[in-house]
């Protein structure tokens, strides 16, 4: 069995370790790829995380995150372009291999979510030449419909892909399972990012069933409803063989044990999908 | 302004009355339509609800719920198809102009959510002969992604839709906005849903963000995120002009006030949505 293949997104274990501690423990349970968030880099210095993360070796599959375009007025949606070009130039600095999207959800006071549809279509097309530039492809990441009002009004893979195909090159999907996978239309969306090799990023947890918390009660892959080993076949079938990266937040679980114990978790859990 | 239009599922009021309480406190308030739950018709008695119902001259807007097709075994399934058909038999008893079907999830230890959808198809299929016996219309509720594991495995409209068109007549959906709002093809679904007369039900309530339980924490009409005003004009270009039901569950904060103000506040909320 091999640890190639699997990446760790640092949210995973961001209650047991700063980021160098995190690369330095991948690096000892033979993983050979990250994906850190923006807190985390901003914590450890983005020059000390650059270093740590070269002199481990360690492939950057994602940047997590941008996006948040949705604002109430011109000046609010004007900081968040901003502020994603800086995330962007971080990812750079970092050698990321895409920027994960978070797009943003109904700003305070709309309803509107259409108008918040293209609003993000609109921060999309603003930043993109930014991308190109410092050589950071988006990656929109669409979000369970569960948090269509508050984090991303992007909520299908297929409406992830509708604004690829308007955006052009260097703009692709993460795909995460957890956030995807009750979708009906989602094996005929998966070939499609497939084809267009629109696929930047494929994040793996489970769904647990009851879920007590909408945010921070992920499973660990095995422990809820998805069937991963078909979502793996079938991302591979779509022509995808990079990285598959783990990214689970659990308040009340993972994030309580030892770091090394969830990342051994992680590795035998990920071979048992493949 | 006019009360007529508005019907109330009773499990909005289902902490503060039994059946015939409710049905008396709705035609005090000039509400002319109700939907009960059947735990709420056996714990009255059947012939009681019915007697009630006729009584206070109520239309009943559905009869919640059937559904719940997938099993591990034939014999689940089996026993679940009975279980519709006296659904079915109750709900005519009582009048209601359709069944709402939450179509149930994954069985335990599955994970083939696919398979989970052919067995709502086949269930479906198989008491679809014994509505039309009893002239009660089926009517298929796609359910919010977040409930696709354990409550509904149909979670779009469009979804529902192609079980209709695969169905025949007497076969139809109930739109409620909490479980579809966020959907970006939900627009062309109405209008398609609308077009084939498929518009059985339309319940309205609202998302709060946060939401602070999956299940329990919906909000009243006005207090959250989604556009009323745009979904009423919505349903009504599509040709549906039939009740506007009120369904929330709200354990923390509806359900503990008095009855009275609730329904007060679903006839003042409902008209501001018109």
């Amino acid at each position: 069995m091999t640890n190639e293949g699997l990446s760790i997104n640092l949210a995973t274990v961001r209650q047991q370790w700063n980021l160098g501690e995190a690369v330095e423990a991948c690096a000892r349970h033979g993983i050979k790829a990250i994906d850190p968030w923006r807190d985390q880099v901003a914590a450890f210095g983005l020059a000390e995380s650059a270093k740590v993360i070269k002199d481990n070796g360690m492939r950057v599959t994602g940047y997590c995150r941008g996006g948040m375009f949705p604002a109430a007025d011109k000046a609010g949606r004007q900081a968040a372009i901003d502020d994603n070009r800086r995330a962007l130039d971080e990812a750079a600095a970092i050698g990321a291999e895409c920027i994960v999207l978070v797009v943003g959800g109904l700003p305070d006071g709309f309803r509107d979510i259409v108008a918040a549809r293209e609003m993000v279509a609109e921060g999309l097309a603003d930043i993109l030449p930014h991308a190109r530039a410092v050589k950071v492809p988006l990656a929109i990441e669409p979000l369970h419909p569960m948090y269509a009002g508050d984090r991303a009004c992007v909520n299908t893979l297929g409406q992830a892909l509708d604004l690829c195909d308007a955006l052009g090159p260097d703009v692709g999907v993460a795909i995460d399972v957890y956030h995807v996978w009750w979708d009906p239309d989602v094996a005929r969306q998966v070939a499609r990012a497939g084809r267009a090799r629109r696929i930047f990023a494929y994040h793996i947890c489970d769904w647990l069933v009851p879920t007590r918390d909408m945010l921070l009660d992920r499973g660990m892959m095995g422990d809820g409803v998805i069937d991963l080993k078909a979502w793996a076949r079938m991302i591979d079938d779509a022509g995808y063989h990079g990285f598959h990266e783990v990214e689970i937040f659990s308040g009340e679980n993972w994030w309580k044990k030892p770091g090394d114990e969830v990342l051994e978790t992680c590795l035998e859990r990920f071979r048992a999908t493949l």
